[in-house]
């Protein structure tokens, strides 16, 4: 096998996309539809342009680039985001829209003509950093959230959405719907330390953890931190800490993947001399078997009603968002196995531990991911990396995959 | 005794400057130095003016308003602040100032010439809620903060104190420096539940507990909440919990009168699916005894340093601020007691839990205060409470004790 994507042209693209929104350290702050999230698809677009793709976007931004196939059949699609979190790194996302670029690139290098047309896929506000929930776009492609209901997502500022697509002028007119579709590929870093740990270059993604969000609001009450005697306090977040304490416990007692954090926790007034009236904080779990989450819950339930009880506070415990585990599309992940050892790749199987798009597209597409690793396993963060030549065997991947699925005219 | 200031009119002078910077829900928020707290100021000069009073304004922005004496001998100075907390109430610090104002107008009334001069005084910023420390204004005065130092002290937004004393017309010309002072007497809300639950009008303030502020950075390692096994996590956040109970938890193993507080805890990045890389969180300590709070931080030390090794975080923790107990004069505390058994109140001694100007003041001048009860012993919300016929008792207490100190002319 001799086809190969190219590496410097890739490196260049990973340098000059990161360059928008980046951070003094190394790192990345480009909220979903930003203006900087605006420059970044800006510059998407360009690129697409010059590679010859039609470029259309939908009505939840989503922006589509496609090469056309020889027969009218339904495209592979490749792709990922262009959003990070706030100080995040220059890997997550942007490097699969990048490879999915560069395999097209690549496609012409070769003057390879396929059979379904290819095409490179941006989706929308996937961090779910700025506008909750997270994947907000493929879930509406995919007909799990209503068009209505992301219009009227609101980020931290009380600003909807819909308002920001408008502003940034990639409120596009194609309807966000499902369509056929050959196949839906995405490469991603893995964000977790098992193919670093295990020296291997390419994750062969078998689907993606089940995932469960809730939002637990704890009402205590406002005082005086000096002269209210200990004796009658209802401190919410003396409350609010032994959740978070009994969030790190309940993944302890439950073992084996199971993983659960608390990322977001806000204390009002939050100001040194008043005690806490109230403390809202987030709740995440993931396991590959979604049994494990609604036993994960149950403790979690027992855990927050005992430590608001301890303090006497009120509180509401909202389990407002949780997908089933996702099994990818045995072809698929067939044809990307197919791929990785063509090129060479030291790949295994794996399962993915955070959410992407391809979550949604699982649900109507037959779907595949492909990982590189991250250095010490760390993401969403200014020292996310991933070494060139890792993911020179993860494009290459992409690249071998994508026209596998598509087919040679 | 038939000497009583109008109650009536204090009562209209509550409810007029309590509707600047009102909240929806029947509380304030006065920020220092904001908007609001130049319309609460401007008020409080106008009516000082009024009442004949000569008004000067120092290089902190506290605002004197003089009625002479029939001799030239150093005056008597009642007075508090009008800044708030966020979501404050409508009694802390307010009330001070206008009983101050209503005692001078209770003067006026009685035709009563005095010996020493008397007057009105507004510090700036003694909540620390905008800036920190709390109490800057009058820590200037006693020479204990530097002016320098003050200027200096930003807010969340990098403000500086300096600038929003100018920007508002508050950055006066008179020197903010010790001088002679026949006594300084505060009206204040007890901010405890003790006057309530003992069914008195008036506590006579002995003196005010030793306060300890420290502020701890906790430093994790921020990563992705879905991918990052529990085995490799370093959570700030989890670390911060356990210092929140440890805090608790050092209250209670030393008992006695001691309050310990996490009031302020950021967490950053804040988001659902991040690992929270940083946590900040204060920590306030207080105690009649120095000594306790000097036997709390060593148990807090260790507190911390168990936490974070345990989390594997690295930290800082800075005792940054503190101030010793602090008894006020015996002579001020003697006519304080002779004019709340002249009015009729029910009085008991106290001893005050929450910082107050009066603690710098007495450092430079005779001091005293008297505490008036709180509803439920809360304060620093919006439900901030004290009746009329409790704050008449105060009122009186602090017109008597006042032209007692000052002699009649």
């Amino acid at each position: 096998m001799t086809m190969r994507i190219d590496r410097k042209r890739l490196e260049m693209t990973i340098e000059e996309l990161g360059s928008i929104g980046a951070t003094a350290r190394g790192g990345l702050t480009r909220l979903a539809l930003s203006d900087e999230d605006k420059r970044g698809r800006d510059w998407m677009v360009a690129r697409m342009r010059e590679a010859g793709l039609r470029v259309t976007v939908d009505r939840m931004g989503n922006i589509f680039g496609e090469r056309a196939g020889a027969a009218a059949l339904p495209p592979v699609l490749m792709g990922s985001h262009v959003d990070s979190v706030p100080t995040g790194g220059r890997y997550d996302g942007q490097l699969g829209v990048l490879c999915a670029l560069e395999a097209i690139r690549s496609l012409d290098d070769h003057r390879i003509a396929t059979r379904h047309p290819v095409g490179v896929v941006i989706f929308t506000n996937e961090e779910g950093a700025r506008f909750q929930p997270a994947m907000i776009a493929s879930g509406v492609m995919a007909g799990k959230i209503a068009l209505e209901d992301a219009y009227n997502a609101r980020d931290k500022d009380g600003i909807r959405l819909v308002d920001e697509l408008e502003r940034i002028g990639y409120l596009g007119p194609e309807p966000c719907v499902a369509r056929p579709l050959r196949g839906y590929l995405e490469l991603h870093i893995e964000q977790g330390p098992f193919l670093e740990e295990e020296k291997l270059s390419v994750g062969v993604v078998e689907g993606i953890v089940a995932i469960s969000w809730s939002r637990l609001t704890i009402h205590g009450v406002q005082d005086h931190a000096g002269p209210t005697p200990m004796r009658i306090r209802h401190d919410a977040l003396v409350a609010a800490a032994n959740v978070v304490a009994g969030v790190r416990g309940t993944a302890r007692t439950l073992g084996g993947d199971v993983v659960a954090t608390v990322g977001n926790l806000t204390v009002s007034p939050n100001i040194v001399n008043a005690i806490p009236g109230r403390v809202t904080l987030s709740i995440d779990i993931r396991d590959p078997k979604i049994e494990t989450l609604e036993k994960a819950r149950g403790i979690l339930d027992r855990v927050v009603r005992d430590a608001c009880e301890r303090e006497g506070v009120r509180y509401e415990l909202e389990h407002y968002w949780q997908v089933p585990d996702t099994p990818f599309a045995p072809d698929v992940i067939a044809a990307v196995e197919r791929a990785a050892t063509a090129v060479g790749a030291r790949w295994r199987r794996i399962l993915s531990g955070a959410g992407h798009d391809a979550q949604y597209m699982a649900a109507i597409a037959p779907t595949g991911m492909i990982f590189v690793p991250s250095r010490d396993g760390r993401s969403h963060c200014e020292e996310e990396f991933t070494a060139i030549e890792d993911i020179e065997d993860g494009a290459n991947t992409l690249f071998l995959a994508a026209l596998d699925l598509a087919g040679r005219a």
